[in-house]
Parts: structure tokens; C-alpha cells; sequence
């Protein structure tokens, strides 16, 4: 378990107490340090509005997927049409580390097929609230059991994983629930899957519902959020402290409406978590490139305020925020930049800058003023940023116009050098390491 | 107490159990159905990286933020520069509903410069954390609390509202924390804060704080959540589980580093849990213009997966989802996207498509099919689907052309009548209505 909470060179802090962020200790059925996740953007991805992936963009994205590290990638039923149905078994046979499962509606015609296709396993999904049971399929919850049991046994008779979920679970009646997912469970599933399939729930009843189903199966459970109401991340984490092993992602959440639990921000979480496992499992550096992979296949931007890759997710603007962050970057920061093979930035070039921030700019320019003269640049510096939106140019004309007003006329030596070479920002190191 | 989670037409199913989104039965100090925002696009939003708002844009948000209809505006403290002070007058006098709240250092020199500025409040935040304790202001915590007292009182005999809140909350000791709010809860202040400043915090560990808070203070709780983890939506939801009463937003969240609890994100879980409150309070039709106003003034696109305001939030794929949503909207949907003031689209050109969903697009077309001939071309068109991106003109195409065929040896007229006028697309009430 690891103390990353507090990481970032402030051990002297982190040594005191376990990290906040890790495992709840209450939580004895957590799986928050032995998570898993089954990858669905090309599953649950494919539903996204925007979605069209050829044979080729499938084989690419899950090379992509399998180099990160996933340990399931989930695809798009063969019975949902012909080239669904030679994609799964093409990419069933690219020999990746990672299972390949394919997703198929409970009954034995999508059974047969998918069984044919060379994967490791079959998700299958059954409505079971009485809105998809009035709305959907039209069958009752003994039809329900009748046909899972008869599909769950002969997939089983393949030799391969079988996962059954309900769909729609949390306006599903709980004993109806209950009972089917007991039902399952005895004749060996794989896992049983809860989906939040219209994202409305919360945490709390995402906690109280995996901890009954907990007491009720011994296999494995795996959990399925859309993000509707935005917390399709926080209902991921709040499964697994429950007891939940599994959960589905997407790269940036895509899937229908406005998709799913995203896998980087999913990471994002689970690293604040439990540092340790998350590196030793998932190849972080990795995710910007899967994301931009992901984001030009379907054709949108990434989002301004992703987490982790959004481009300003490690900048900091306010003063107070700069200053402790050139202190110490664990004060405001959870994440470390590095382990994603990405940089901090200190905005210092607007009116909101202190002078921390702007003596840090200083000193990257290798110039010399005391405090109280970079309080009294800061000054100008804000005095502009107020008029308009500064860039760091403007900021380094301003520090270096008001270095050669204030040192030309008492340090005469430093003013003939710096007004012979204006333009050089060398200096001995000595003078750069005293900073 | 609304039954809105199962509204769109479905009250036989709404009315046998309550909203299972609504307010937890056992969360007694609950303020899910009474919760208030402190608006803070124009204080947080402006830490955001590529924000800034000249007068003009400010006293625009503003108004904009005032038609929505949130409780306060938090405005950035007006001892940052000079403008920033002048602003906060400005919009102090525009006289709007919303009260409007500076937000400084625990400090007097800011609280001087802020009383006099007109403002209806004062939101005060001071470093608890040992990491900012050591790294930012340097102070201990009998310090904090000695200045936290005079800054109070100040404010308080000027007769306006003021807020303590702690910086980093999670990462600070539990006992100092609930010390230090007993202590300006007895001076009455009108209400303590918890701050998730780097966007650690999980649902639980926020239940569990406001809840204990609950218990030390008289006051109101307030409750800013980053987003670096991708939780705050979810964490402001159980901070009202546990009883605070109000939640820090801005518009798509922008801030510091990936921002805050965005207020449209809230505003769909919120909807989700009481709809009638939510729509009794804020004039959600203006949700789209206002997220609209902010990312042009930012220069950000509105992410693709946003919720609400997303462009495919409510764009359903799948053959199955497709075929219940048809039936009744609430299958597949916990947000009515006519609430805000936005519609729903079936996305029937893909291969994933089913013959429910192009049953209705022929429907739409006004032509005559049997299901038989619907499922019929509803396979041509998952064939065409699998070779590449369908847009509505091909589905149109390949619906027309089959409908063309199939019509023409057995219905003569009805085919001579599509050849004279194949572009029109009218119909007989009755038959439209027959669908």
C-alpha cells in the first residue's frame, strides 16, 4: 500500500499518517488496491453518436488499449451485424495480453454466434427494471432467469468467461435483483454486472447496493456507470470500496449520450487512491496518446477540463497557489504531472499573479532583484494584467525594463554588462543555483 | 418532493414508489432538496487558465449568472489589483437578486479594502492543511484562529454576511479543523466552508466530515469541490446527503487547474434528485446561453461529453436503446431534455441500428412499410452501415429506394403519386396519426 498521498518529495509529512486517499479501512471488501478494468470503447464506445470504426481502427485502438494495459476489451455483438462479427474474431485472434469479451443480449441466437467468434468471454445483458421489462423486451422476471440460465450454461459449455448483468439495476425491484443475480451465481458465472444504465445513480446507493450483492454471490461483481449527472467516476470508486472488482471504462467516457465512466479519469482517481498498484498494473504515459487516438477516430476535441490530459489540468494561476507550488507541488496538486509523462505549468502573466511567481520568473531569467523590488515589479506586472490578457512576453519586457531601471544607476559594472549583451541570459552557475 | 424519476408519461410506474433519486430516507439533516449555490465563475473562474474578464464581460456574467437565478456571486478579492476592486463595486450597485460575495485572505488588510466595496458578504479562506500551513503562509494554528477572529469581527460590525472556510479541508488534522470551526461558529459567522482544493476527496470521506461538522456547528456548510479527480460532482451531492447547504459551482467548472463543480453537471444531478425544487428555483432554459457566454469569453469549446449541454447528451445509438426510447423516453433518459429547453435525437443511421428505430424514420417519411419489409431494409441498411459512416440522406436513400421497389408492382398508385411528387412529404392527418 502506498503512502502517495503525500508524495512529491514531503515524505517528512507522508510518514506520519497512511494515505488519506487509500482504501477506507472499514472497507474490508474493498478492491480499491486489486481493481480491474474491462475496456468498452469498443463496445459501449461504438454507441457513441460520432462513432464509425472501420476493421482497421478497431485493430489499432486495441493494440492501443492492450499496451496500456487493460485487462478486458470489450467489442460490439456479432450479431449486431456482419462486420461486428469478423471484427470480433479478428481481433480475438490478435493474440493480445488482454481477454477479449464480446457483448451480446440474453439469448441463444446472439449466444451461438458469439461463441463461434474466438473470445474469452460474453457479457450478457438483460433488462430487469420494470421499465425495460415494460418497454424492451416485454418479458417477465421468470422469463428473465428462464433465458440466462439457458445461455449462461451453454456459453459455459464453451469453456469461456460468462458475465451476467441486469441492466437498468438501479430502478430494478432489489429482491428481483437479488434473486436473479443468486440465480446466476450458482450455476458459475464468471461475474455478475450492475448497470447504472440511464446515470442517475449516487455513491451511496452505488455503496449499499454492491454490499448487499456482496452478501449475496461469491463470484466476482463488475459495475457499468453512465455519467448523465456526472458521477460516473465517483460511483466507480464508491463501487469498489464496496467490494466490486471490476469496472467498465471508456476512453473519454464515449458511449451513448454522453457516454460512461472515462478511463483517464478513472485513473486519475484511482491513483490518488493507491499510487503503487495503479503504476505497477496500467502504463500511464501512455493515456495522452490513447485519448488523441481515440478523440480523432470519433472526431471531437478533448475536453478543455479533462482530467489529468485537459491542457490546463496541471497549471496554476492564482498567487497564492504559485507560491506554494514553488515550494512544494504537493500542496496543490494530487496528481503528479510526471507519472503521465506530463509537465506542471505556473501561469504567472496575469493580474491574479503574486510575487512568488513572478520572483521564480525572475530567477529563470537570470536576473537579480531583492524581494521588495520584485514586489514592486509584481505591481506593474498586475497593473497591466488588469488592462488586458498578458502573455509571458509582456511579463519578461516588464522584469527586464525595470532590472535595467533599477540596476543602470548603483551597480554600474552589472548595467555596462547586461547593456552590452542585453539579449543573454547566461550566467555562471554559482549565481543560477543560489536561486 | 417531486416523483420526477420516473416522469415523461410514465406515472403508472411513478407513483407505485418514490423517486429512488430522491433525498435518502435516513439522511434527516439532508439539504438535497434545499441546497444553494455560490456561484463562482468570476472569482475561481477567472484562476482558470485562460480567463480574463474585462468590466464589461464580468457585469455580462454577471446578469447572465443573476436570469439563471443562483443565490450569491462570488467575486475574486479586490486586493488582487486595482480592477478587480473597481469591479467588485461595479456589480455590487448592478442591484441584483443574487447577493454578491468577495472572496480574500484571512487577512485585515483585505478585509479593509473588501467591506468597502459594497459587497453583501465576505468569503474568507485561510491554509489548515500542514502542507499549505508549511508551504504557503507559514503560520500555526493558534494563529489561524487568533486572525481568523479579528477578520470575523471586522466584517460582522459591518453589518454583512461573512464565511470562514479552511483551504485544503481533507488534508488537514480533523481535531484542528473542528476546533477552529467551533471557534467562529460561537463568534457567528454566518457560515463555515470545506475546501477540496487539489480534488482529492472521495463521497464517503466527504459524508463523514460535514457529517461530524454537522454536529460541531450551528451554521450553515458550504462546500467547493475540484475536479482533479474527476468527483466533484459527486462529492457536492453527498456533501447535501450529509447536511452543507450550499455548493461552490461555476460555469463548466472552470478554476484552477480542471476546475470545480461545474454548475450544469450539478444542475442534472440535482434534477435527478428533485426536480421540482430545482426547476422552482432556476430557470434552467438559460443553462445552454450561459455555458455559451463563459466558453467564448474563455476561448474553450463546451466539452462533447458535457452533460446537458453536450452535443450527444441526448442522442440515443443502439438498436435496443432506440426501440424504448421510442416507446417512453424515461427507459433510457433519468434528464427530460425539454426541461431545458433542448431535444432528444435517435440516431438511427449506424450499423448498430434497429428495426424500431427505422420503423420510425419511415414512419417520419410518411411511407407505408410492413414490419416484415421494415426489418428487410433495416438489413440493408446495417450492410451499408458496416462498409462506412451512414449519414440521414443515405438511410433516406436506401428507405426510399425499397419502399420504391416494394410499392411499385402492387400499389400503383400510391407509386405513381411518389414519381409526380417524390419531394414532398405530405400526408393525410389521419394516416400520420395512425403511427
Amino acid at each position: 500500500m502506498s503512502l502517495n498521498g503525500a508524495a512529491n518529495g514531503t515524505e517528512n509529512i507522508a510518514q506520519t499518517k497512511p494515505n488519506p486517499y487509500g482504501p477506507h479501512p472499514s472497507d474490508f471488501l474493498s478492491n480499491v488496491s486489486s481493481f480491474q478494468l474491462i475496456e468498452s470503447t469498443l463496445r459501449e464506445g461504438e454507441q457513441f453518436a460520432n462513432a464509425f470504426f472501420d476493421t482497421a481502427k478497431k485493430i489499432e485502438i486495441a493494440k492501443a488499449l492492450d499496451e496500456f494495459g487493460v485487462d478486458y476489451i470489450e467489442l460490439t455483438s456479432p450479431a449486431a451485424s456482419e462486420q461486428s462479427r469478423k471484427d470480433c474474431e479478428a481481433i480475438a485472434k490478435l493474440g493480445l495480453k488482454a481477454k477479449i469479451l464480446t457483448h451480446i443480449r440474453c439469448h441463444m441466437d446472439d449466444a451461438r454466434i458469439a461463441v463461434e467468434t474466438g473470445v474469452d468471454g460474453v457479457d450478457v445483458v438483460i433488462g430487469t427494471s420494470q421499465f425495460l421489462r415494460q418497454y424492451s423486451h416485454g418479458k417477465d422476471m421468470t422469463y428473465v432467469a428462464k433465458s440466462a440460465v439457458e445461455v449462461i450454461e451453454y456459453v459455459k459449455s464453451h469453456g469461456i468467461e460468462i458475465r451476467f448483468s441486469s441492466e437498468d439495476s438501479f430502478r430494478s425491484d432489489l429482491v428481483d435483483l437479488l434473486n436473479i443475480y443468486r440465480t446466476v451465481n450458482d450455476i458459475g458465472v464468471n461475474r455478475v454486472g450492475i448497470a447504472d444504465t440511464v446515470g442517475c445513480a449516487n455513491p451511496r446507493q452505488v455503496y449499499e447496493l454492491v454490499r448487499t450483492l456482496k452478501s449475496v454471490v461469491s463470484c466476482d461483481i463488475e459495475c457499468h456507470f453512465h455519467n448523465d449527472t456526472g458521477c460516473a467516476v465517483a460511483n466507480a470508486y464508491t463501487a469498489l470500496e464496496a467490494g466490486a472488482k471490476l469496472i467498465d471504462v471508456s476512453v473519454l467516457g464515449i458511449g451513448e449520450r454522453n457516454g460512461i465512466t472515462p478511463l483517464g479519469a478513472l485513473m486519475a482517481r484511482m491513483i490518488a487512491a493507491d499510487r503503487d498498484y495503479v503504476l505497477s498494473k496500467y502504463n500511464l504515459k501512455k493515456l495522452r496518446d490513447l485519448e488523441i487516438l481515440v478523440a480523432e477516430a470519433v472526431q471531437v476535441n478533448i475536453p478543455f477540463n479533462n482530467p489529468i490530459t485537459g491542457f490546463c489540468a496541471f497549471t496554476h494561476k492564482a498567487g497564492i497557489h504559485a507560491k506554494a507550488i514553488l515550494a512544494n507541488p504537493s500542496t496543490y496538486e494530487i496528481l503528479k504531472p510526471e507519472d503521465f509523462g506530463l509537465t506542471r505549468y505556473i501561469h504567472f502573466a496575469n493580474r491574479l499573479t503574486g510575487w512568488n511567481a513572478i520572483k521564480s520568473r525572475v530567477d529563470q531569467l537570470n536576473l537579480d532583484l531583492t524581494d521588495t523590488q520584485v514586489k514592486e515589479v509584481t505591481q506593474k506586472i498586475k497593473a497591466l494584467g488588469d488592462i488586458r490578457a498578458l502573455n509571458i512576453d509582456d511579463v519578461d519586457s516588464i522584469i527586464r525594463d525595470y532590472h535595467a531601471k533599477v540596476s543602470t544607476p548603483r551597480q554600474a559594472p552589472v548595467a555596462s554588462e547586461n547593456s552590452e549583451i542585453p539579449e543573454t541570459l547566461e550566467q555562471p552557475e554559482a549565481k543560477r543555483q543560489k536561486n
